[in-house]
C-alpha cells in the first residue's frame, strides 16, 4: 500500500510502521499507552463489510498484533475497534489498556488528556519486535 | 447459552433477542439509535483471542447483522467494537451510526445524553426482521 492512499489525518496522528499482509500498521503519536492502528487494504468503509477471506486476513494480523501486546509489552487487555465517524477509510484500532492507565475504565477516543511521545529508539524497538512476532515489514509502505 | 451466564450490567442495559449461531443477541434498551450486543459463547475476554474459526463464526454474525441494519434499518455507517473495560464477560457493539444522530461523529460510549425506549412491538419487529436476515432464534436464550 502506498503511504499516499492513507488519510493525511491518520498519518498526522500516527507513526507508520510497515506492512503487515492485511495492510499498513500505524502507531498513534501519543506514547501515554500502546495504540495500533491497522489500515487494510480496502477500498470500503466498514470493516464488517469485507469479504469473509479478507475479514480472516484482518483478523488474524489484528489477533497477532494483540498478542504481541499481551506478550511482550505486558497489557492484560486490548480494545479493538473499526469506528471511522471522524475519518472514513477503513481503519482499526488495537488498544493496550490496563487498570489505572490514562483513561481506564473510559473508551481512549477522546478520554486521553495526557500526551508523551516515542524516541526514534522507542518506535525501532516496536518495529523489530512486530517484524518477529507479526510479520511486519519495515519501510514497504 | 443460558441468559443466566450473561453479566448482570448487560441484561440491566439491554433486551435479550434470541441466538445467533455463536452466540446471544442483545438490543441496548436506549433507542437513540440501535445498538445491537453480541455476546459471543466463549470463557475468554478478549475478540482477538478467540481461535479462527470462532472468531470466523463471530465475524460472520457481526456482518449479518450489520448488513441488516443498512439494508433494512438504511444506516449508511456501523461502529463496530470490542472494549470490555467496564463489563469483562466478552461482548461486541454493533452500532448504526449515522451524520446528525445523537452523538456524531463521537463514538457511543459516554456520549448519548438522549433516552429513548423501544415499545415492545419496535422490538418484536426487530426480531422477526433478524430471524429472517440472520437467523436470530427467538426465545431460545
Amino acid at each position: 500500500m502506498d503511504v499516499d492512499s492513507i488519510d493525511k489525518r491518520l498519518l498526522d496522528d500516527c507513526h507508520v510502521l510497515g506492512t503487515v499482509p492485511s495492510g499498513t500498521l500505524l502507531l498513534n503519536r501519543n506514547a501515554s499507552l500502546h495504540w495500533f492502528i491497522l489500515v487494510p487494504q480496502s477500498k470500503l468503509f466498514d470493516v464488517l463489510d469485507l469479504p469473509l477471506n479478507q475479514a480472516q486476513l484482518v483478523f488474524t494480523d489484528c489477533a497477532a498484533i494483540s498478542a504481541y501486546m499481551k506478550e511482550e509489552l505486558s497489557y492484560p487487555k486490548i480494545n479493538f475497534a473499526g469506528l471511522g465517524n471522524q475519518v472514513p477509510q477503513m481503519h482499526l484500532h488495537i488498544v493496550g489498556r490496563h487498570v489505572g492507565d490514562v483513561c481506564w475504565p473510559d473508551p481512549i477516543w477522546g478520554n486521553i488528556h495526557h500526551s508523551s511521545i516515542y524516541t526514534n529508539d522507542k518506535v525501532r524497538t516496536l518495529q523489530e519486535g512486530l517484524v518477529k512476532s507479526v510479520g511486519l515489514v519495515v519501510g514497504a509502505v
